[in-house]
């Protein structure tokens, strides 16, 4: 297979992300080697031997680049890969229409210079606090709150809300035995305007239950079915806006979450 | 302030990604807007025109997109914004290179259609439960260990390096309590050659304690200063690798963490 090597003065992750959104667009496998904190011209030597060596049926890896510094750059640029700078490439034309140049500064994107870090921290700790309707208590505090039976996917969507977007986020599970009479609790009709339903094929939620407790009850596809049918008829009811995470990656669910109920991403 | 649009026909995550990245280098203050799942042409005519009126100062604002359908895409690129294309500048030198088209899929960068999804989900589930000590049974399916006193920042690392990397990580805390006589649990020295140490500035401990309990012994400087002087010693004597989280994002920490112990980065 041939190499793609990811690589950074720091952490390589725009790098990797980039990179692996222009390579998806193939159809075509690749042995992709992420190398971080290229952080010397000692290392960067080194990390261009490495791609030198890596002809794959006489075709050169490919080498996706986010690098700051210019010396390194420069070694990495003049290796025998085929290099592609995911930086430079829009810096130079950026530097011409905001009529400003550039102040490169390594780990600026990922640091923890900027305000919203502890915001980001903070909402983190929040999600974990007031997972799986552990506490209903600061639920004021949240700014979004996921709903849904259990297995539907609240977990993770919370944790990336917090980490990706900075959201504070909060998530309550419907179990079965809320089923007979469903309703939402005190504490979430009191801020029911921040409540978005997720839901779930059933038989999807029947497949990952099974794996969590085969034969049981709570795995069956008759009590998915029931589940998944009284919490839909619970968002109508209500009027609570809901989405279907079935085929949806956690990046796509909590984009969609956000589109949907306008509230404003963070970066960091 | 001058207008940044991150626009896509998916989640945006990937534009915001770069786009941040890119503009972080100037020293500049920009108006971010964020616009995901632009996948109509008559969405796309709708965002042009919120564009074409976004002029700040008789300046056009700037225009990050990654747009993978063709028809959209156009609509974007002819507002009167400042394009820059994330994809497409990478895509047709990369189809020369490759010798094969590319083969335009929304939604494949951070879609579930790839099998190392669900062991993601596995990864994030299993450090959830092995979060904070909470049990020490599973310590055999970690991938790694990462321990420290409390509030060094183990836990967002831990859910970070499982969300963003697919790693199954689990956390383990020295309290208070330990320090008497400071020692590896016996479970944690049947994995040793798992465990990663996370340290911190006192100073920076006793500050982030003291938002968490103010005036307690807990938070106090002097007792900040003993818990990190005992685990630091401990991590020499058991020759345990171990980084200092206090100027780091979540994003260095972990990029660190899996370059030193040469552990394997997943992509989504």
């Amino acid at each position: 297979m041939r190499k793609v090597f990811y690589i950074s003065d720091g952490t390589a992750i725009t790098a990797e992300i980039l990179g692996h959104a222009v390579l998806s667009q193939f159809d075509i496998d690749f042995e992709q080697i992420t190398i971080p904190f290229v952080e010397t011209i000692a290392k960067a030597t080194e990390v261009a031997q490495q791609i030198n060596d890596g002809f794959y049926d006489s075709k050169p890896p490919l080498v996706f680049h986010s690098i700051v510094d210019e010396g390194i750059r420069e070694v990495i640029d003049n290796c025998n890969g085929i290099s592609y700078d995911f930086l430079n490439t829009f810096v130079a034309p950026l530097e011409q229409q905001l009529g400003a140049k550039a102040a490169p500064k390594a780990h600026r994107t990922h640091g923890i210079a900027n305000e919203a870090y502890s915001a980001r921290i903070d909402a983190i700790n929040y999600s974990l606090d007031n997972d799986d309707g552990i506490s209903l208590k600061h639920l004021d505090n949240a700014e979004i709150i996921l709903v849904g039976v259990s297995r539907c996917g609240k977990t993770p969507s919370s944790l990336y809300l917090a980490m990706q977007f900075g959201i504070a986020t909060a998530n309550y599970p419907f179990i079965c035995e809320d089923m007979e009479n469903l309703k939402l609790p005190k504490e979430l009709k009191n801020n029911k305007h921040k409540i978005f339903g997720l839901t779930i094929d059933p038989f999807r939620l029947h497949e990952i239950r099974t794996q969590r407790r085969a034969d049981s009850k709570y795995a069956s596809l008759r009590q998915c079915r029931a589940e998944v049918k009284e919490v839909e008829m619970l968002y109508r009811r209500e009027r609570i806006p809901f989405i279907d995470t079935t085929k949806h990656s956690v990046e796509e669910i909590t984009a969609k979450i956000l589109d949907i109920s306008g509230l404003k991403r963070q970066m960091f």
